[in-house]
Protein backbone atom coordinates (compact mmCIF):
# COMPACT_ATOMS: atom_id res chain seq x y z
CA UNK A 1 0.00 0.00 0.00
CA UNK A 2 1.13 3.06 -1.09
CA UNK A 3 1.46 6.01 1.47
CA UNK A 4 -0.30 9.46 1.07
CA UNK A 5 2.13 11.75 1.41
CA UNK A 6 0.07 14.76 2.58
CA UNK A 7 -0.28 15.97 5.81
CA UNK A 8 -2.62 14.62 8.59
CA UNK A 9 -5.00 18.01 8.36
CA UNK A 10 -5.12 17.43 4.13
CA UNK A 11 -5.92 13.51 4.88
CA UNK A 12 -8.94 14.42 7.42
CA UNK A 13 -10.61 17.27 5.26
CA UNK A 14 -10.55 14.08 2.45
CA UNK A 15 -12.22 12.22 5.09
CA UNK A 16 -14.57 15.03 6.26
CA UNK A 17 -15.54 16.16 2.57
CA UNK A 18 -16.48 12.49 1.61
CA UNK A 19 -13.48 11.77 -0.50
CA UNK A 20 -12.10 8.95 1.46
CA UNK A 21 -14.42 6.81 2.69
CA UNK A 22 -12.30 3.01 3.38
CA UNK A 23 -10.40 2.43 6.41
CA UNK A 24 -7.36 4.58 7.49
CA UNK A 25 -4.58 1.69 7.82
CA UNK A 26 -1.91 3.33 5.14
CA UNK A 27 -3.83 6.61 5.27
CA UNK A 28 -0.58 9.40 5.92
CA UNK A 29 2.93 9.11 6.68
CA UNK A 30 3.31 7.65 10.28
CA UNK A 31 0.44 9.89 11.93
CA UNK A 32 -0.10 8.30 14.85
CA UNK A 33 -4.05 6.69 14.48
CA UNK A 34 -6.30 6.48 17.59
CA UNK A 35 -9.24 4.62 18.39
CA UNK A 36 -12.62 6.90 19.37
CA UNK A 37 -14.58 6.58 22.35
CA UNK A 38 -17.43 8.84 23.01
CA UNK A 39 -19.03 9.02 26.51
CA UNK A 40 -21.44 11.11 28.28
CA UNK A 41 -20.00 13.35 30.79
CA UNK A 42 -21.71 11.05 33.93
CA UNK A 43 -19.66 7.88 32.84
CA UNK A 44 -16.26 10.07 31.47
CA UNK A 45 -14.87 10.12 35.11
CA UNK A 46 -15.02 5.79 35.47
CA UNK A 47 -14.38 5.35 31.78
CA UNK A 48 -10.80 7.66 32.78
CA UNK A 49 -10.40 6.06 35.47
CA UNK A 50 -10.90 2.83 33.97
CA UNK A 51 -7.95 3.85 31.16
CA UNK A 52 -5.56 4.91 34.13
CA UNK A 53 -5.75 1.59 35.75
CA UNK A 54 -5.65 -0.42 32.73
CA UNK A 55 -2.97 1.38 30.66
CA UNK A 56 -1.55 -1.12 28.21
CA UNK A 57 -5.00 -2.42 26.43
CA UNK A 58 -6.34 1.60 26.94
CA UNK A 59 -3.44 3.85 26.21
CA UNK A 60 -5.09 7.46 26.30
CA UNK A 61 -3.84 9.95 24.25
CA UNK A 62 -6.35 12.77 24.05
CA UNK A 63 -9.52 13.71 26.09
CA UNK A 64 -11.01 16.58 24.85
CA UNK A 65 -13.25 18.91 26.88
CA UNK A 66 -16.98 17.97 27.82
CA UNK A 67 -19.04 19.55 24.52
CA UNK A 68 -15.83 19.52 22.69
CA UNK A 69 -14.99 17.90 19.38
CA UNK A 70 -11.69 19.15 18.97
CA UNK A 71 -8.62 17.16 20.18
CA UNK A 72 -6.70 20.32 20.53
CA UNK A 73 -3.85 18.93 21.99
CA UNK A 74 -3.31 16.27 18.95
CA UNK A 75 -5.32 17.62 15.96
CA UNK A 76 -6.02 21.35 16.27
CA UNK A 77 -8.74 22.37 14.30
CA UNK A 78 -9.74 18.68 13.50
CA UNK A 79 -13.79 18.08 14.30
CA UNK A 80 -13.96 14.47 15.69
CA UNK A 81 -17.65 14.73 14.48
CA UNK A 82 -17.13 14.38 10.59
CA UNK A 83 -13.19 13.90 10.07
CA UNK A 84 -13.53 10.33 10.95
CA UNK A 85 -15.07 7.88 7.81
CA UNK A 86 -16.98 5.83 9.72
CA UNK A 87 -18.85 5.62 12.94
CA UNK A 88 -20.92 3.23 15.31
CA UNK A 89 -23.88 4.38 17.26
CA UNK A 90 -24.83 2.98 20.21
CA UNK A 91 -27.36 3.15 23.05
CA UNK A 92 -27.83 1.01 25.78
CA UNK A 93 -25.10 -1.71 24.41
CA UNK A 94 -26.30 -2.10 21.54
CA UNK A 95 -25.57 -0.71 17.86
CA UNK A 96 -28.64 1.36 16.49
CA UNK A 97 -26.37 3.14 13.69
CA UNK A 98 -23.44 3.41 11.45
CA UNK A 99 -22.86 6.95 10.15
CA UNK A 100 -20.31 8.95 8.56
CA UNK A 101 -20.80 12.52 10.41
CA UNK A 102 -22.15 12.21 14.37
CA UNK A 103 -23.48 16.23 14.14
CA UNK A 104 -26.99 15.29 14.82
CA UNK A 105 -26.03 13.01 17.54
CA UNK A 106 -23.65 15.81 19.42
CA UNK A 107 -24.65 17.20 22.55
CA UNK A 108 -22.93 19.49 25.11
CA UNK A 109 -22.30 17.13 28.05
CA UNK A 110 -20.30 14.55 25.53
CA UNK A 111 -16.83 13.59 25.97
CA UNK A 112 -14.47 12.22 23.03
CA UNK A 113 -11.14 9.95 24.23
CA UNK A 114 -9.08 9.30 20.99
CA UNK A 115 -6.71 5.94 22.43
CA UNK A 116 -3.44 4.68 20.81
CA UNK A 117 -3.82 2.19 18.60
CA UNK A 118 -1.90 -0.51 17.22
CA UNK A 119 -0.33 1.00 13.83
CA UNK A 120 2.00 3.00 15.81
CA UNK A 121 3.81 -0.13 16.79
CA UNK A 122 3.72 -2.03 13.69
CA UNK A 123 4.84 0.12 11.81
CA UNK A 124 8.03 0.27 14.41
CA UNK A 125 8.32 -3.23 14.09
CA UNK A 126 7.70 -3.09 10.20
CA UNK A 127 10.71 -0.16 10.34
CA UNK A 128 12.40 -2.77 12.42
CA UNK A 129 12.81 -5.69 10.48
CA UNK A 130 9.94 -7.72 11.78
CA UNK A 131 7.93 -9.22 9.72
CA UNK A 132 4.13 -9.61 10.06
CA UNK A 133 2.08 -12.14 8.25
CA UNK A 134 -1.75 -10.59 8.70
CA UNK A 135 0.41 -7.01 6.84
CA UNK A 136 2.02 -9.45 4.19
CA UNK A 137 -1.68 -11.09 3.70
CA UNK A 138 -3.83 -8.33 4.29
CA UNK A 139 -5.36 -9.55 6.73
CA UNK A 140 -6.93 -8.65 10.34
CA UNK A 141 -4.88 -9.51 13.15
CA UNK A 142 -6.46 -12.13 15.67
CA UNK A 143 -8.23 -11.04 18.71
CA UNK A 144 -9.23 -13.20 22.18
CA UNK A 145 -11.10 -12.69 24.95
CA UNK A 146 -8.87 -13.62 28.02
CA UNK A 147 -8.70 -15.17 30.97
CA UNK A 148 -7.10 -11.77 32.06
CA UNK A 149 -9.47 -9.36 35.11
CA UNK A 150 -9.28 -5.77 34.07
CA UNK A 151 -8.61 -4.01 36.85
CA UNK A 152 -12.17 -2.38 37.56
CA UNK A 153 -13.42 1.17 37.59
CA UNK A 154 -16.50 2.21 38.44
CA UNK A 155 -19.58 0.74 36.24
CA UNK A 156 -16.44 -0.74 33.75
CA UNK A 157 -15.11 -4.43 34.44
CA UNK A 158 -14.57 -6.92 32.05
CA UNK A 159 -11.77 -9.17 30.62
CA UNK A 160 -8.44 -7.76 28.59
CA UNK A 161 -9.06 -8.52 24.67
CA UNK A 162 -5.51 -9.42 23.06
CA UNK A 163 -4.05 -9.34 19.66
CA UNK A 164 -1.88 -12.09 18.55
CA UNK A 165 0.41 -11.92 15.88
CA UNK A 166 3.42 -14.68 14.85
CA UNK A 167 6.51 -13.63 15.35
CA UNK A 168 10.10 -15.68 14.59
CA UNK A 169 11.71 -16.45 17.04
CA UNK A 170 14.94 -15.06 16.23
CA UNK A 171 12.44 -11.55 16.42
CA UNK A 172 10.82 -11.83 19.15
CA UNK A 173 13.30 -9.85 21.69
CA UNK A 174 13.69 -6.98 18.99
CA UNK A 175 9.73 -7.32 18.82
CA UNK A 176 9.43 -6.93 22.75
CA UNK A 177 12.02 -4.06 23.19
CA UNK A 178 10.60 -2.22 19.64
CA UNK A 179 7.00 -2.11 21.22
CA UNK A 180 8.02 -1.73 24.99
CA UNK A 181 8.86 2.20 23.61
CA UNK A 182 5.22 2.88 22.71
CA UNK A 183 3.57 3.03 25.84
CA UNK A 184 1.00 4.98 24.80
CA UNK A 185 0.39 2.42 21.59
CA UNK A 186 -0.17 -0.70 23.77
CA UNK A 187 3.54 -1.34 24.55
CA UNK A 188 5.31 -4.25 25.11
CA UNK A 189 3.63 -7.58 24.78
CA UNK A 190 1.66 -8.69 27.62
CA UNK A 191 2.47 -12.64 27.21
CA UNK A 192 4.70 -14.33 24.60
CA UNK A 193 3.95 -18.46 23.87
CA UNK A 194 1.82 -20.41 25.47
CA UNK A 195 -1.84 -19.18 23.96
CA UNK A 196 -3.54 -21.18 27.44
CA UNK A 197 -2.18 -19.28 29.89
CA UNK A 198 -4.50 -16.51 28.74
CA UNK A 199 -7.79 -18.95 28.59
CA UNK A 200 -7.23 -19.25 25.22
CA UNK A 201 -8.54 -22.94 24.53
CA UNK A 202 -7.97 -22.87 20.16
CA UNK A 203 -5.40 -20.48 19.04
CA UNK A 204 -6.83 -21.00 15.32
CA UNK A 205 -10.56 -19.61 16.62
CA UNK A 206 -10.03 -15.92 17.28
CA UNK A 207 -13.13 -14.20 18.91
CA UNK A 208 -12.23 -11.15 16.45
CA UNK A 209 -10.31 -10.61 13.32
CA UNK A 210 -8.37 -12.97 11.52
CA UNK A 211 -6.73 -16.82 12.34
CA UNK A 212 -3.28 -16.13 11.48
CA UNK A 213 -1.13 -18.67 9.92
CA UNK A 214 2.16 -20.06 11.68
CA UNK A 215 5.36 -20.84 9.94
CA UNK A 216 7.79 -23.54 11.67
CA UNK A 217 9.75 -20.99 14.06
CA UNK A 218 6.35 -18.68 14.60
CA UNK A 219 5.93 -17.54 18.13
CA UNK A 220 2.35 -16.41 19.60
CA UNK A 221 2.95 -13.34 20.94
CA UNK A 222 0.18 -11.23 22.76
CA UNK A 223 -0.26 -7.21 23.10
CA UNK A 224 -3.28 -5.50 24.65
CA UNK A 225 -5.46 -4.69 22.80
CA UNK A 226 -7.77 -1.55 22.01
CA UNK A 227 -10.78 -3.73 21.77
CA UNK A 228 -10.83 -3.99 25.46
CA UNK A 229 -12.08 -0.46 26.74
CA UNK A 230 -14.63 -0.86 24.10
CA UNK A 231 -16.08 -4.07 24.67
CA UNK A 232 -15.69 -3.06 28.48
CA UNK A 233 -17.82 0.09 28.12
CA UNK A 234 -20.28 -1.43 25.95
CA UNK A 235 -20.72 -4.30 29.08
CA UNK A 236 -21.92 -1.23 31.02
CA UNK A 237 -24.23 -0.54 28.84
CA UNK A 238 -23.97 3.32 28.80
CA UNK A 239 -27.28 5.26 27.55
CA UNK A 240 -24.93 6.43 24.37
CA UNK A 241 -21.20 5.14 23.22
CA UNK A 242 -19.99 6.59 19.56
CA UNK A 243 -16.76 5.14 18.38
CA UNK A 244 -15.22 4.66 15.25
CA UNK A 245 -16.15 1.73 13.13
CA UNK A 246 -13.29 -1.10 13.05
CA UNK A 247 -10.49 -0.07 11.22
CA UNK A 248 -11.85 3.51 10.76
CA UNK A 249 -9.44 5.36 13.01
CA UNK A 250 -8.76 9.11 13.32
CA UNK A 251 -5.78 10.46 12.27
CA UNK A 252 -3.77 13.06 14.29
CA UNK A 253 -0.84 15.39 13.70
CA UNK A 254 0.95 13.59 15.65
CA UNK A 255 3.73 11.52 13.94
CA UNK A 256 4.14 7.89 15.62
CA UNK A 257 7.70 8.79 17.19
CA UNK A 258 6.08 11.63 19.21
CA UNK A 259 4.72 8.35 21.62
CA UNK A 260 8.12 6.93 22.35
CA UNK A 261 8.88 7.36 25.73
CA UNK A 262 12.75 6.67 24.87
CA UNK B 1 22.24 7.41 54.54
CA UNK B 2 21.82 3.46 55.22
CA UNK B 3 18.57 1.49 53.62
CA UNK B 4 16.33 -0.04 55.85
CA UNK B 5 16.01 -3.35 54.49
CA UNK B 6 12.36 -4.26 55.45
CA UNK B 7 9.30 -4.42 53.42
CA UNK B 8 7.46 -1.62 52.45
CA UNK B 9 4.38 -2.83 54.20
CA UNK B 10 6.54 -3.28 57.91
CA UNK B 11 7.69 0.64 57.24
CA UNK B 12 4.82 1.57 56.48
CA UNK B 13 3.28 0.08 59.89
CA UNK B 14 5.83 1.73 61.92
CA UNK B 15 5.32 5.38 60.19
CA UNK B 16 1.44 4.41 61.29
CA UNK B 17 2.07 3.88 64.62
CA UNK B 18 4.66 6.49 65.09
CA UNK B 19 7.85 5.16 65.37
CA UNK B 20 9.07 6.57 62.17
CA UNK B 21 7.85 10.56 62.15
CA UNK B 22 10.45 11.83 59.59
CA UNK B 23 10.95 12.30 56.06
CA UNK B 24 10.74 9.34 53.84
CA UNK B 25 13.98 9.66 51.79
CA UNK B 26 16.35 6.84 52.09
CA UNK B 27 13.36 4.62 53.72
CA UNK B 28 12.89 1.34 52.39
CA UNK B 29 15.45 -0.76 49.60
CA UNK B 30 13.79 1.47 46.50
CA UNK B 31 10.14 0.91 46.60
CA UNK B 32 8.12 3.72 44.69
CA UNK B 33 7.92 6.61 46.47
CA UNK B 34 4.45 8.56 45.84
CA UNK B 35 3.35 12.10 46.33
CA UNK B 36 -0.05 12.37 47.82
CA UNK B 37 -3.21 14.63 46.71
CA UNK B 38 -6.76 13.87 47.98
CA UNK B 39 -9.82 16.17 46.68
CA UNK B 40 -13.24 16.15 46.98
CA UNK B 41 -15.01 13.93 44.21
CA UNK B 42 -16.39 16.59 42.73
CA UNK B 43 -12.58 18.26 42.14
CA UNK B 44 -11.57 14.45 41.21
CA UNK B 45 -12.42 14.06 36.77
CA UNK B 46 -10.89 17.27 36.22
CA UNK B 47 -7.80 16.70 38.33
CA UNK B 48 -7.49 13.14 36.96
CA UNK B 49 -7.70 15.33 33.61
CA UNK B 50 -5.24 17.32 33.94
CA UNK B 51 -2.94 15.18 35.23
CA UNK B 52 -3.43 13.23 31.99
CA UNK B 53 -2.53 16.25 29.67
CA UNK B 54 0.42 16.79 31.78
CA UNK B 55 2.44 13.25 32.27
CA UNK B 56 5.56 15.03 32.69
CA UNK B 57 4.49 16.91 35.52
CA UNK B 58 1.48 14.53 37.16
CA UNK B 59 2.18 11.03 36.66
CA UNK B 60 -0.80 9.29 38.02
CA UNK B 61 0.85 6.34 40.13
CA UNK B 62 -2.69 5.09 41.43
CA UNK B 63 -6.27 6.99 41.69
CA UNK B 64 -8.20 5.22 44.63
CA UNK B 65 -11.92 4.17 44.38
CA UNK B 66 -14.14 7.58 45.81
CA UNK B 67 -14.01 6.74 49.49
CA UNK B 68 -11.37 4.47 49.80
CA UNK B 69 -7.99 5.23 51.71
CA UNK B 70 -6.62 1.71 50.00
CA UNK B 71 -4.00 2.52 47.46
CA UNK B 72 -4.86 -1.72 45.87
CA UNK B 73 -3.16 -0.92 42.96
CA UNK B 74 0.35 -0.58 44.41
CA UNK B 75 0.30 -1.08 48.02
CA UNK B 76 -3.15 -3.33 49.25
CA UNK B 77 -3.49 -3.31 52.71
CA UNK B 78 -2.35 0.38 53.15
CA UNK B 79 -4.38 2.75 54.78
CA UNK B 80 -3.76 6.51 53.09
CA UNK B 81 -5.14 8.29 55.99
CA UNK B 82 -2.18 7.11 58.40
CA UNK B 83 1.00 5.39 56.52
CA UNK B 84 2.06 8.98 56.10
CA UNK B 85 4.26 10.34 58.62
CA UNK B 86 2.65 14.06 58.37
CA UNK B 87 0.39 15.57 56.07
CA UNK B 88 -1.23 18.93 55.46
CA UNK B 89 -4.93 19.81 55.11
CA UNK B 90 -6.15 22.88 53.13
CA UNK B 91 -9.55 24.46 52.79
CA UNK B 92 -9.95 26.83 50.27
CA UNK B 93 -6.57 26.29 49.28
CA UNK B 94 -5.31 27.95 52.97
CA UNK B 95 -3.44 25.50 55.19
CA UNK B 96 -5.30 25.30 58.15
CA UNK B 97 -3.64 22.44 59.52
CA UNK B 98 -0.69 19.84 59.68
CA UNK B 99 -1.69 16.45 60.94
CA UNK B 100 -0.03 12.70 61.40
CA UNK B 101 -3.30 11.37 61.20
CA UNK B 102 -6.40 12.05 58.42
CA UNK B 103 -8.52 9.94 60.17
CA UNK B 104 -10.67 12.95 61.21
CA UNK B 105 -10.77 14.41 57.51
CA UNK B 106 -12.01 11.49 55.82
CA UNK B 107 -15.25 11.67 54.14
CA UNK B 108 -16.84 9.16 51.60
CA UNK B 109 -16.95 11.44 48.39
CA UNK B 110 -12.85 11.75 48.70
CA UNK B 111 -10.35 10.41 46.23
CA UNK B 112 -7.02 9.70 47.22
CA UNK B 113 -4.74 10.17 44.11
CA UNK B 114 -0.70 9.12 44.37
CA UNK B 115 1.85 10.84 42.14
CA UNK B 116 5.24 9.55 40.87
CA UNK B 117 8.19 11.40 42.59
CA UNK B 118 11.79 12.21 41.77
CA UNK B 119 13.22 9.41 44.12
CA UNK B 120 12.98 6.88 41.48
CA UNK B 121 14.36 8.53 38.57
CA UNK B 122 17.52 9.91 41.29
CA UNK B 123 17.58 6.56 42.20
CA UNK B 124 18.74 5.29 38.82
CA UNK B 125 20.55 8.44 37.80
CA UNK B 126 22.78 7.33 41.20
CA UNK B 127 22.63 3.88 39.64
CA UNK B 128 23.90 4.37 36.59
CA UNK B 129 26.77 6.74 37.81
CA UNK B 130 25.38 10.14 37.88
CA UNK B 131 26.35 12.49 40.80
CA UNK B 132 23.90 14.71 42.44
CA UNK B 133 24.69 17.75 44.20
CA UNK B 134 22.13 17.69 46.69
CA UNK B 135 21.93 13.88 47.73
CA UNK B 136 25.88 14.42 48.57
CA UNK B 137 25.23 17.28 50.54
CA UNK B 138 22.10 16.76 52.16
CA UNK B 139 20.38 19.23 50.61
CA UNK B 140 16.49 19.74 48.43
CA UNK B 141 16.93 20.34 45.02
CA UNK B 142 15.80 23.69 43.19
CA UNK B 143 12.62 24.28 42.37
CA UNK B 144 11.47 26.95 40.29
CA UNK B 145 8.21 28.07 38.84
CA UNK B 146 8.56 28.01 34.91
CA UNK B 147 7.05 30.15 31.91
CA UNK B 148 6.00 27.09 30.38
CA UNK B 149 1.92 26.45 30.92
CA UNK B 150 0.51 23.60 31.72
CA UNK B 151 -2.35 22.25 29.79
CA UNK B 152 -5.55 23.66 31.48
CA UNK B 153 -8.27 20.66 32.45
CA UNK B 154 -11.57 22.26 34.13
CA UNK B 155 -10.61 24.95 36.93
CA UNK B 156 -7.10 23.52 37.30
CA UNK B 157 -4.83 25.81 35.48
CA UNK B 158 -0.93 27.17 35.97
CA UNK B 159 2.61 26.92 35.52
CA UNK B 160 4.66 23.77 34.94
CA UNK B 161 7.15 24.00 38.34
CA UNK B 162 10.69 22.24 37.53
CA UNK B 163 13.51 20.65 39.36
CA UNK B 164 16.85 21.45 38.99
CA UNK B 165 20.03 19.28 39.21
CA UNK B 166 23.40 20.37 38.03
CA UNK B 167 24.76 17.53 35.72
CA UNK B 168 28.19 16.96 34.70
CA UNK B 169 28.31 17.95 30.85
CA UNK B 170 29.47 14.25 30.38
CA UNK B 171 26.88 13.03 32.08
CA UNK B 172 23.82 14.76 30.28
CA UNK B 173 23.13 12.00 27.75
CA UNK B 174 23.31 9.26 30.68
CA UNK B 175 20.74 11.36 33.12
CA UNK B 176 18.45 12.09 29.52
CA UNK B 177 18.04 8.46 28.81
CA UNK B 178 18.58 6.93 32.58
CA UNK B 179 15.52 9.27 33.51
CA UNK B 180 13.86 8.86 30.40
CA UNK B 181 13.02 5.35 31.18
CA UNK B 182 10.75 6.21 34.17
CA UNK B 183 7.51 8.01 32.73
CA UNK B 184 6.27 7.21 35.80
CA UNK B 185 8.01 9.36 37.84
CA UNK B 186 8.78 12.55 35.53
CA UNK B 187 10.30 10.74 32.79
CA UNK B 188 13.32 13.24 30.82
CA UNK B 189 14.45 16.18 31.39
CA UNK B 190 12.08 19.29 29.93
CA UNK B 191 15.23 20.96 29.77
CA UNK B 192 18.68 21.80 29.36
CA UNK B 193 20.96 24.63 29.72
CA UNK B 194 19.69 28.62 29.15
CA UNK B 195 17.22 28.85 32.44
CA UNK B 196 15.83 32.01 30.47
CA UNK B 197 14.54 30.04 28.49
CA UNK B 198 12.19 28.93 31.05
CA UNK B 199 11.66 31.96 32.21
CA UNK B 200 13.95 31.29 35.25
CA UNK B 201 15.94 35.05 35.67
CA UNK B 202 18.00 33.59 38.24
CA UNK B 203 19.69 30.19 38.50
CA UNK B 204 21.02 31.29 42.33
CA UNK B 205 17.15 31.56 43.86
CA UNK B 206 14.87 29.08 43.20
CA UNK B 207 11.24 29.41 44.09
CA UNK B 208 11.23 26.40 46.39
CA UNK B 209 14.14 23.89 47.61
CA UNK B 210 17.52 25.17 47.91
CA UNK B 211 19.91 26.66 45.79
CA UNK B 212 22.71 24.24 44.04
CA UNK B 213 26.69 24.61 43.75
CA UNK B 214 27.75 24.24 40.07
CA UNK B 215 30.93 22.97 39.39
CA UNK B 216 33.10 23.58 36.15
CA UNK B 217 31.73 21.55 33.96
CA UNK B 218 27.88 21.18 35.48
CA UNK B 219 25.01 22.09 32.90
CA UNK B 220 21.69 22.91 34.53
CA UNK B 221 18.87 20.05 33.53
CA UNK B 222 15.21 20.18 34.50
CA UNK B 223 12.85 18.10 35.26
CA UNK B 224 8.98 18.12 35.51
CA UNK B 225 8.12 18.73 39.35
CA UNK B 226 6.15 17.13 41.22
CA UNK B 227 5.09 20.60 42.90
CA UNK B 228 2.68 21.28 39.93
CA UNK B 229 0.26 19.25 40.52
CA UNK B 230 -0.06 20.85 44.26
CA UNK B 231 0.29 24.19 43.14
CA UNK B 232 -2.29 24.23 40.26
CA UNK B 233 -4.76 22.19 42.93
CA UNK B 234 -4.74 24.84 45.64
CA UNK B 235 -4.68 27.97 43.01
CA UNK B 236 -8.38 26.43 42.29
CA UNK B 237 -8.91 26.80 45.93
CA UNK B 238 -10.65 23.55 46.43
CA UNK B 239 -13.32 23.48 49.35
CA UNK B 240 -10.92 20.42 51.02
CA UNK B 241 -7.40 18.95 49.23
CA UNK B 242 -5.12 16.89 51.36
CA UNK B 243 -1.06 16.14 50.80
CA UNK B 244 1.64 14.68 52.61
CA UNK B 245 3.86 17.02 53.88
CA UNK B 246 6.79 18.23 52.20
CA UNK B 247 9.39 15.33 51.71
CA UNK B 248 7.02 12.92 53.40
CA UNK B 249 6.47 10.41 50.53
CA UNK B 250 4.31 7.51 50.66
CA UNK B 251 5.95 4.24 50.62
CA UNK B 252 4.59 2.14 47.80
CA UNK B 253 5.25 -1.98 47.75
CA UNK B 254 6.56 -1.09 43.90
CA UNK B 255 10.18 -1.79 43.26
CA UNK B 256 11.22 1.51 41.56
CA UNK B 257 11.86 -0.48 38.30
CA UNK B 258 8.22 -1.94 38.06
CA UNK B 259 8.30 1.99 36.91
CA UNK B 260 10.25 1.81 34.06
CA UNK B 261 8.99 1.78 30.19
CA UNK B 262 11.55 -0.84 28.97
Amino acid sequence: MSLDDRSAAQIRLDIREGRITGVSAGLGRNFVQANLAVLPRAQAYDFLLFCQRNPRPCPVVEVCDAGSPEPTGVAPGADLRTDIASYRIYEHGKLVAEVTDIRPYWRDDLVAFLLGCSFTFEWALLEAGVRLWHIEHGRGVAMYRTSIACRPAGVFQGPMVVSMRPIRAQDVAKAVTTSARYPGAHGAPVHIGDPSALGIADIAQPDYGDPQTFGPNDVPVFWACGVTPQAVALASKPPLMITHSPGHMFITDLPNTALAAL
